[in-house]
């Protein structure tokens, strides 16, 4: 039998932006399969094992041609089916199809579903109301991450790392201090932290400023991590001047904005990490925008090095018992509904091999 | 009992260029095995294991000294016949020999039998009729790629290809509209394409302008691959202005030449890429031999990624069956006579362990 | 039961130098164990597994604080014991240990004793009368090198290869000549060559006109090559003006200094290499302690591309049987020790483990 992989797969992940398939095919592997995507009849994004039924080439060293993807080896034109439709000089009618995978655009992003195509429902991929809304505007980025993806809702789950791996941003001695709580709703793990009259960190004292705010008076804080599964983490964040309200300040006594992370398996122990902001002030300003996907990517940088560090260790040590304190709690709920998630696809594929 | 490796080993593979050896010795890994070659005694080139007796160092990290190796770790010197003639204050009398590999200097190559010694016959080298002869030039380079032998013999006997990888230089759609013709003579498998009254692609062009002939004017273009074993493919390729007989076509109606092609497995998944192009027009033109040689290195350059990545992808699937097409039939009639030859070792090797 | 390292784990082996642990954690493997060093109170140096009882992170990405050790992704604070001392909004008593390791500063290096910790005994670190001496100055340096430590040893107890490995700096025919003469006392194994009435190589040219000696007259030359379990080698090297009695002659007439050598195992096949060099004359020179370690380090740089490719001539052919020749016996004598050390702690374990 074959090994069950430790992420499920019958649930939708990002798997890439439009920007990377302007023009051409784009080569990735997702859940330890190699995928090309594309843009194929009236641009619609297609994907398909990137392996051509030919000669195994890989399909995304080749380009696109009226809608369909033409092998760069030998010429075989498939469609978006993952049927062959012609090759310069050959009767293609019994050339074998390809495996292609259910996939989706929407709100920016492409989403691919790697599991059983028949169980694929587009209605299941999360509603991000915040997206293709004017009211919003988002920035985001792409980092490729040697570590397994449950490290990088662990890290996204408990910002107390803030503290520590950033520093000089995002980061203050007050986060820790403030116990986060954390709820778990049907599948939605929620763990929410909030300090009050704390001074801004410089990353927020930006945000203010970007927002038209004073920087330099007290503010209360909050960070609301939201797991859904597979891996996706929204967290809102933000700073309101203090004795507003908090979160729910007037607008003009705040900023604040979701951190988006959608987090999609390489392999066993390498993810795509999809990460990026979206706010709602000031939202026609575009230099702001670029300015917070600078900022915020750099940040974001700095939990690289921690990560795959993380995950040698782990390797090395596959058998170490690690602690579950309070902080860790929105990572260890999150693992139970993975590890639901998992068992019963893993039961779901058992009764579909004795049926 | 020992694998069997994917390629034959009584046969002579080209090894290495003079110009590899001028003053040094030279460490390569050939059929798995690390070698190392050099000049010895009268300037005949010799070659051995590259594992010093003494302490196992590489040999071709020394030096060669009246026709010697000496090693360059602690100055053992080895003769030609694999003997340690002499060590700085040791008898070594009793020092065991290390095996040789027989070799032969011949058409510019240098050419090695890795089997058993026994059974080399220098006879047995290709003749390479353009070679040593003042009204040829040839020039040519050494490529390094990670695919396994076979893939490359596949790449050059079915020049479809051309088309989609070398679309700037030698590729046009006239060349998969014309079906190839593939017929095995014994062990020599000859794949044919003639392509009439079609436009010169730029390769062709600057060589119609090379020797002087117009290169605006309709050609008949030709194609013939010859596979012989293990893996060299000779490539008679040309254009000649149109109605003049194509191939046959007098010598100042036309620019030919021959792809040269000695293919040598490293491993069972990357090879040396011995690659060239032999011509008998303007043979005293050093300058449009270096520009050719440039040329064809660009174009086989762009082969790399490709077969690279189509190894990754076959060593990801290993269970995949690929599709043959006639455009496929010069690969797979070689693979035949691969098959048919490595059998025979098999079974040579089983009665000779059995005798 | 788990395999048996092939190095001695109850001893002392060099870690670090003090200047690798200013200001900072650092982590280095040894003996294939992730280890982390610092400053711990009062600047007393500590060791400790490399991996934070949390969630796994290694702690040498963290840093130092009022003598603990801070973990760079969640603030857990770990004393020199081992102990998490504190950790902000956590009560942390029931906190697991993690496994430290006894480490002694001295001599100007930070030792560790990577095996049983109720074993380890300062008073078995050597003896190292050069160092913390007024009379003699040091300078040295590490490299990481890609080889099993005993192919080091060999290195170092058969100075022979200095005549091809460093032939431009301190190499010259007349080392081989010279046969070399090994006595085994104890656990010390001692090679020692004489060359006398010879010209002196460049390195010891310098060494000469540096003690304001003259460098154009013949000279006796020594090599007194002294190894220790579990892999320290050092060496007696020096030259005198000929007929003033060699290594005995008055500091006046001769330049020598000790050649230091610490090779701790950082895996089976790769290595920390402390080299360096002690001289008794001009030891208030710092310029020319400079000049020493630029030469030494250029010279013993030579030897690192030899052993890697020897090292990886012996792990394709593991089985191949190696000469012992007389230059040979200062390495195979240290082999046998270590390899009756390594039955000696094997037994010991057998014996604990049935206990």
């Amino acid at each position: 039998m074959t090994r069950q992989a430790p992420y499920p797969l019958n649930t939708w992940y990002v798997a890439c932006t439009p920007d990377e398939i302007d023009n051409k095919p784009l080569g990735r592997t997702i859940c330890n399969k190699p995928v090309v995507f594309f843009r194929g009849d009236e641009g619609r994004v297609a994907a398909m094992d990137d392996f051509c039924p030919h000669r195994g080439a890989p399909l995304s060293l080749g380009f696109v041609c009226d809608g369909k993807l033409v092998c760069g080896y030998h010429g075989l034109e498939m469609n978006c089916s993952g049927k062959c439709d012609s090759m310069p000089g050959q009767r293609v009618r019994g050339f074998p199809s390809v495996r292609t995978y259910p996939v989706e655009e929407r709100y920016g992003f492409i989403w691919i579903w790697p599991g059983d195509s028949d169980k694929a429902d587009t209605s299941l991929i999360p509603v991000l109301e915040w997206a293709d809304n004017p009211e919003w505007a988002y920035g985001g980025g792409l980092y490729h991450i040697g570590c397994e993806y449950r490290l990088m809702i662990d890290n996204l789950m408990d910002l107390t790392h803030e503290t520590y791996v950033h520093a000089s941003s995002i980061g203050q001695p007050e986060i820790e201090e403030a116990a986060p709580d954390t709820n778990v709703n049907g599948d939605e793990v929620v763990t929410r932290r909030e300090m009050e009259n704390i001074p801004a960190p410089p990353f927020w004292q930006a945000a203010l400023r970007g927002n038209g705010l004073a920087d330099d008076v007290p503010v209360d804080r909050w960070q609301i991590c939201r797991f859904t599964p597979p891996s996706h983490v929204l967290i809102e964040v933000g700073v309101a001047h203090a004795g507003n309200g908090g979160a729910k300040a007037p607008a003009d006594k705040k900023a604040s904005s979701i951190v988006v992370d959608f987090i999609t398996p390489e392999s066993d122990t390498s993810i795509w990490y999809f990460w990026g902001m979206a706010r709602n002030f000031k939202p026609e300003d575009q230099a702001l925008t670029d300015k917070i996907r600078e900022g915020q990517g750099k940040i974001f940088e700095e939990d690289l090095e921690m990560l795959e560090a993380q995950q040698r260790n782990l390797l090395r040590y596959p058998d170490r018992q690690l602690l579950k304190l309070n902080i860790d709690g929105g990572g260890v709920q999150a693992r139970r509904i993975i590890d639901r998630i998992l068992s019963e696809e893993r039961e779901a594929t058992r009764v579909e091999a004795s049926a």
